[in-house]
């Protein structure tokens, strides 16, 4: 049986989750795509990479990007997405058709994209919304400092940004090295 | 940043997983595969079934697997299983081509496959192991009275085990409904 913090944490994580999509019906500027993911027909195979690189190696959890980014000393990058959300879908786009960025991804980061909350407060330091792109280092600490150019979204991009964001995963690694 | 719980949680989750691994290896009877994933080829495009149903829904995280089965009523199966285990290869092989626990499965239970442990301990009552099944009913309480064959792993199951598997599915429908 759960215990009543367990139990507690997940109904909390559960409000979450439909915040999440609340939050990000809104970020859609009111366009309401269909919010409930179980009507939606599934499309199968369901893959890992749900399009934002299918020839990239993606984790499933959380709990395995940490796992791997210690094992590798690789930085994780955990992208906060959901299939309904134009902004979403949009940087999406641009992520998978940039060959820079498959090409960093590929070779220096543990890749993980959510469409649910984790249960780590951490991963939302500004709230719960996507596109949200978090970096978190080997010693699995959040990179918190590495944001977009949105002050009330800090983690948020948008497809223009895609120059921004390939500078930050280089900072990420670059940091990285000079902390070795 | 981490708070110190979390690195103290993940830590532990990562020990967890390096411990999983090593039961696996020696439930295997010795026979040792290829133990680090991250040497592995990895197969494109990855898929959440893994081969355990590829037509039927599989939920990517433990998180959004109880945020459905409340949503939807539904019980939660959870499999954990090793790519490199011939014993879970063996279960996924029965569990796949039985027509009967595909249409259960399809129609009665939110699925979950996984390869890395949770950090929720009540998954692994009798320790960490795979092949194992544990299911969760919607209220989200973990279903440690449905177990199988085997008193030193009681969420075990052999391919020769299969109809117990499918009368344990009937046995958390049942259960549920009384409950309602």
């Amino acid at each position: 049986m759960l215990s009543q913090a367990s139990r507690k944490l997940i109904m909390k994580n559960g409000l979450m989750s439909v915040l999440l999509v609340l939050v990000a019906v809104s970020y859609s500027f009111g366009r309401l795509g269909k919010t409930d993911s179980d009507k939606k027909k599934t499309t199968f195979p369901q893959i890992l990479s749900r399009g934002w690189g299918d020839e990239l190696t993606w984790t499933q959890t959380y709990e395995e990007a940490l796992f791997r980014a210690r094992s590798s000393n690789k930085p994780v990058m955990v992208i906060h997405h959901l299939e309904d959300c134009p902004h979403s879908q949009a940087l999406k786009q641009a992520f998978a058709s940039n060959r820079k960025i498959q090409k960093m991804a590929d070779e220096d980061f543990i890749l993980l994209n959510l469409v649910f909350e984790t249960t780590d407060k951490h991963l939302s330091p500004d709230g719960q919304y996507v596109p949200r792109i978090i970096f978190v280092d080997p010693s699995l600490t959040i990179r918190a400092d590495i944001t977009g150019r949105y002050a009330n979204r800090l983690y948020a991009y948008e497809p223009a940004d895609i120059n921004l964001l390939i500078s930050n995963m280089e900072k990420t690694k670059k940091l990285l090295k000079t902390e070795l």
